[in-house]
Order: structure tokens, then sequence, then C-alpha cells
């Protein structure tokens, strides 16, 4: 392993997937503390094969997946917008990229754009640029490492959104149910219930 | 290498995707001659989470693939009736089946369920049934080693398909215009034009 990685408690990898354009970001967690190791984009359209673009995704994936041995894998969920063919496609591309953290064990988490703007600037509908702006800020990256291309602080904005989400205390959210609650509290069942 | 598989020329491995059930099935070709190796089914029906799903799909698909080692595969591509979202978790089973077989540099060719039917019986309409029956015929399968699952057989029948469709000889098709024709004729032209 690379000695620079062994400082981190965790490391989280987030992509954002597309058939034309994958991004990704990778970051380091130490303690409460996130901070970026890379983000950048795996570009796809020059492939004229669908075949090629996925053999080209699992490739890179797996490449970043060996350099940066990241703990958790967290994704960009799509909103259901398009057509059935452009969705098999996107779905395809997705578990290409999902199947070489399979392959590791690593386990995979997802979550729709609009929480990923949300938990990162506080507005579910800020904008690529916006969203960019606070990595930038929250991360302290400097100037000469932001990116030209947006999927990548999109991915890296999906990493740290799972760190935020993980970090949560589980008591928080409270149980969705009596059902739950009674699941997660089983002292808490009078004894003729049970 | 398996001893038993070194008497082929060829080892074609049949996918038929599905998020429930996924069927698959290795032919061996020697000369012109196919012959079943295998068939089976990846029941997906029992694990309530998607990422356990795909995680079994991917582990399952490599180790079909590492213990038969075919040289190509062929998937059944669905037609697009469904909506997008079972579109979107039916192309990342499909992408983490195919993953496996791109981790291992095997080429992929994916044939649409009316020209496997057709290849196989002769009729785009054909049952299930009917496919699995020829199957039994055309490749003397005894009938104790008929499965009970006809993704199975479907599977067997994509691997079938490729058998025959990359056994033909390219001229048979034509060219597609007269810019492939010209292209694949350069002699054809009148210098002219060259």
């Amino acid at each position: 392993m690379n000695l620079e990685l062994k400082k981190y408690d965790r490391i989280i990898m987030g992509i954002d997937p597309g058939t034309n354009v994958m991004g990704y970001g990778v970051l380091g967690i130490t303690g409460r503390k996130a901070e970026m190791i890379v983000m950048g984009v795996i570009k796809l359209n020059r492939f004229e094969s669908h075949y090629l673009r996925l053999a080209r995704i699992y490739e890179r994936v797996s490449g970043i997946v060996t350099q940066y041995l990241p703990d958790e894998l967290a994704i960009e969920a799509p909103f259901f917008g398009k057509n059935v063919q452009s969705m098999l496609k996107l779905g395809r591309a997705q578990g290409v990229a999902m199947a070489a953290a399979l392959a590791k064990d690593i386990p995979i988490a997802e979550y729709p754009p609009l929480n990923v703007k949300k938990a990162v600037t506080g507005n579910g509908q800020a904008s690529k640029e916006q969203v960019a702006n606070m990595l930038k800020h929250l991360l302290s990256i400097p100037e000469e490492k932001m990116p030209d291309m947006l999927d990548a602080t999109d991915a890296l904005a999906v990493a740290l959104t799972h760190f935020y989400e993980s970090s949560k205390p589980a008591v928080a959210k409270g149980p969705k149910s009596w059902k739950d609650f009674l699941s997660q509290n089983p002292d808490r069942i009078a004894p003729r219930l049970k």
C-alpha cells in the first residue's frame, strides 16, 4: 500500500456515472476531517462502440480502486428521466463500474443528485458550479487542482455526501415505524406481547 | 486448464440476463459441431438487496468464466419494453455480468430474442419450450440433462446463435451501402474517383 494512503482512517471513492464521461473522486478521512486525494474524469466519447466504453470503464475504475484502495464506493444515482434504451446503457455503465468494486468486496452506497447537492451546499437545486465552489471551500482544494470538467467535482461531492451520511449517528434518523422501533428496542416490548 | 475443455476449438458462453434469474449455457465447438458443456441458472430472487444480487451475479459469472474459459460471450439483449427504472436495474445486472467477461478480455456479442428464436427454431415467434426442444434435438442433450428452468436453455440458445452467426461467411451479409461496398472493394473504384 502506498505510504501516503496509510495516514487515513477511511478512504471513500465517489463516482458520477455516465456513458459519455464518468467522473471520479477519492476522499481520505482522518477523524472528522475529509481531504481530497484525487479527482478526475474517464472520457468515453471517443469510443464509438458501447463495448469499448464498458471495457474502458472497467479497466479505469479497477485501476483507481487498485491504486487508492477505497473502503467504500458511493455513486450518484440518476433520476429516472431518460428513455428506456439510454437507461439500459447507463445501467450497464454503472454495473461495470460497480463490478470493479464488487470484485474487491467494496460496499456500495448510492445517493440521488438532489441529496448530493443538498448535503454539500445546503440547496438541493444548486448548480454544478455551486457544488464545485463549495467543495473547493470545504476541502480547501487549491485553485490549480480544480478540474475543468464538473463530472469530477460531482463525483467528489457524492463521496463527501457518503462521508456525511455515514457519520450521522444512526439514532438521529429514528425508527421508521413502530415495527422498526420494536425490533430495535426489544426490551421495550411488554412481556405479554413477546 | 481442465483437460476435457482442451478438445474444443472454441468455447462460447451464453447468458440470458435478468434481475431475478440469470441463465447461462456453455457450448464447446469442434469444427462445425457444437456440444453442450454445461447450462444452469443463477437464482437471484432470494436476495432482497439489489447490491447483493449484483455481487452474486459478478461472483457466479466470474466463477463460470474461470471454470470454462470461454473464448466469447453472447448475451440476449432485451427488447425495450419495460419502464426506465427496471431497465436501469437490468442494465446494471448485465453490466456486472459483462464486466466478469471484460475483466478477462473476452469479447461480447449480443442478439435480440427474436434473432435467437429464429436462429435456433427458424421461427422468431417460437415459445421458450420450442427453443428448449429444438436445442435438445440439435445438441443431442439427454433428457436428464434438460433443465427445469427455461432461462438456462435460453442462454444456451444465444450461445448457439452466436456460433451460427459467427460461422457465416462475412461476404454472405453483403455491404450495407455503396460506401461500405467501396471501402470493402477498393479495386472497384474507378481511378479518377480515388
